[in-house]
């Protein structure tokens, strides 16, 4: 273990948009814009900003083109938006949007109440927006969601997450991010379904995006390192959770990937005290305590060790 | 990785000394004979139940002797006791315990704070207990606190541990605990030191005691499984903590515990429903709420997966 001592890690900031978008209090514009700020300040390069759906599906994601015309050219490079169909796509092209994330899940059930669509269907969708996303030379990440579990199917097949994840690469997809939606998968399973995936898929495109549910987040992301991934989600402070998916509480919270990943020696670019003040700002705008141990611990008074 | 299927791992429930010692709450007697009666029905064969100390320097452990002549005598044989010095020691022996728990630190400071002796005088307080010990066939576990980080000193010295662990087993203690008492270190750190401490002991013969200050304990848990440790202590619902050791939060949750061995396929012997249902009966009478995700997430109303 642990032969990757000097590797940089890179890591996908989704606070503002997965850890907010079930929020019920809505966070003003302003305060997003400040949280987001206080973000590129702690040293992330890729902060997912918002999503493009209707306001009525995600009210906290309303003010999805206020808030990303906020910010300079150069800054908005940097972030990836959320694209669930063409509407929403045309609307972040037209924006500007240098780069969008497309979606769907290795579950059926899951994607029926999430998109109201099959998972057949959802990639008819995605394809007609990475046909005109190309044309624009727009940049597109992927996601498949519930990859090892599904809260109405239990366990997910992982031929089903390949055969996903390989249809994002096939047409240009720069890198597709496996989420343990419900953060029910365990260490031995990530490693598992990594092995399996990694016979017919580069590891270098591929990302993990877990959920700290059941308190496993920081031992599958190890396991992950240990099998070669480079690339998280997280976010600040643990924020988060999905409407549409009972019991899935928040992201892994940056802070304890970070932590981990110093205490691994690893690279990553990120200032823990910076993120820590994303972190409480973002939180007390919400009115909400961290769940992540490392952020109670360091925004106490105790050293950095 | 992850070679280790089918082995066995044995868990110490440490809750009802280290959990409550730091607790302000005094907890009756007779509630915390109900929550070790609720332990041992969850599965627990090794139960850490008190600790033989002068009641003005930990109140919480003043009940000592009337807890432990609450059980039968077949059940006194399943509870470690902590044992600070020779006085301890001759109650604990006048009682009929049959196992006792000796401990020393790494750290120069820490042992001063704690116990107020210097390591070389705590090895001279603990040689004459062991003998003593011996005569009567009492078993004895070690414990070497401070294993990775002081409080006072940061980092503290492998070689120092390996030397206190050393003393132990040739004194034929039958185990010892490497207790990351401020809960401070990675995995790395714990890979490495396990590396070091395997070149001249047995791995059977250690047990890894982690607290979950910084959210690393279950990574660490992995990582000691993968250098072959067998042993693990933990406490329901995550209770804990050091009043000498500012920062130290809980031990790792027995929840957090067995939910990753049971992840990675590993047997233990624990139910989890009946664990939870121990931890619910104890916090409720200290009156917090536990920090385990596992004990959050099942203690709900989600399946277990």
């Amino acid at each position: 273990m642990f032969d990757h001592v000097r590797d940089r890690v890179r890591v996908v900031e989704v606070g503002p948009r997965d850890g907010l978008q079930n929020e019920k209090k809505l966070v003003s514009t302003q305060d997003k814009e400040a949280f987001v700020q206080l973000l590129i300040q702690a040293g992330f390069h890729s902060i997912e900003l918002t999503s493009f759906v209707k306001a009525s599906a995600i009210p906290q994601m309303a003010d999805a083109q206020e808030l990303f015309s906020l910010f300079s050219s150069e800054t908005k490079a940097q972030f990836p938006c959320l694209v669930p169909n063409m509407k929403g796509f045309e609307t972040a092209r037209d924006l500007g949007v240098k780069e969008i994330a497309l979606f769907t899940a290795s579950s059926e059930s899951f994607n029926q109440k999430n998109i109201r669509a099959s998972i057949e269907e959802s990639l008819l969708r995605m394809e007609a927006v990475i046909q005109e996303a190309k044309k624009e030379g727009i940049r597109i990440r992927g996601y498949v969601s519930t990859a090892f579990y599904c809260p109405y199917e239990g366990k997910t097949s992982t031929k089903k997450l390949i055969e996903l994840s390989e249809w994002f690469l096939e047409r240009g997809i720069y890198e597709v991010s496996i989420g343990d939606t419900i953060g029910a998968a365990g260490p031995k399973e990530v490693w598992n379904v990594l092995e399996e995936m990694k016979q017919s898929i580069p590891v270098d495109r591929l990302a993990m995006h877990f959920h700290d549910t059941r308190g496993m987040a920081i031992a599958n992301i190890l396991t992950s390192l240990e099998q070669g991934i480079r690339v998280f989600d997280s976010s600040a402070g643990g924020l988060g959770g999905c409407p549409y998916a009972k019991g899935a509480t928040g992201n892994v919270a940056s802070e304890d990937l970070i932590y981990l990943l110093d205490k691994l020696g690893m690279e990553h670019g990120i200032k823990m005290e910076a993120l820590i003040e994303a972190s409480t700002f973002i939180l007390k705008c919400i009115g909400k305590e961290s769940t992540s141990k490392v952020y109670q611990t360091f925004s106490g008074d105790l050293d950095y060790v």
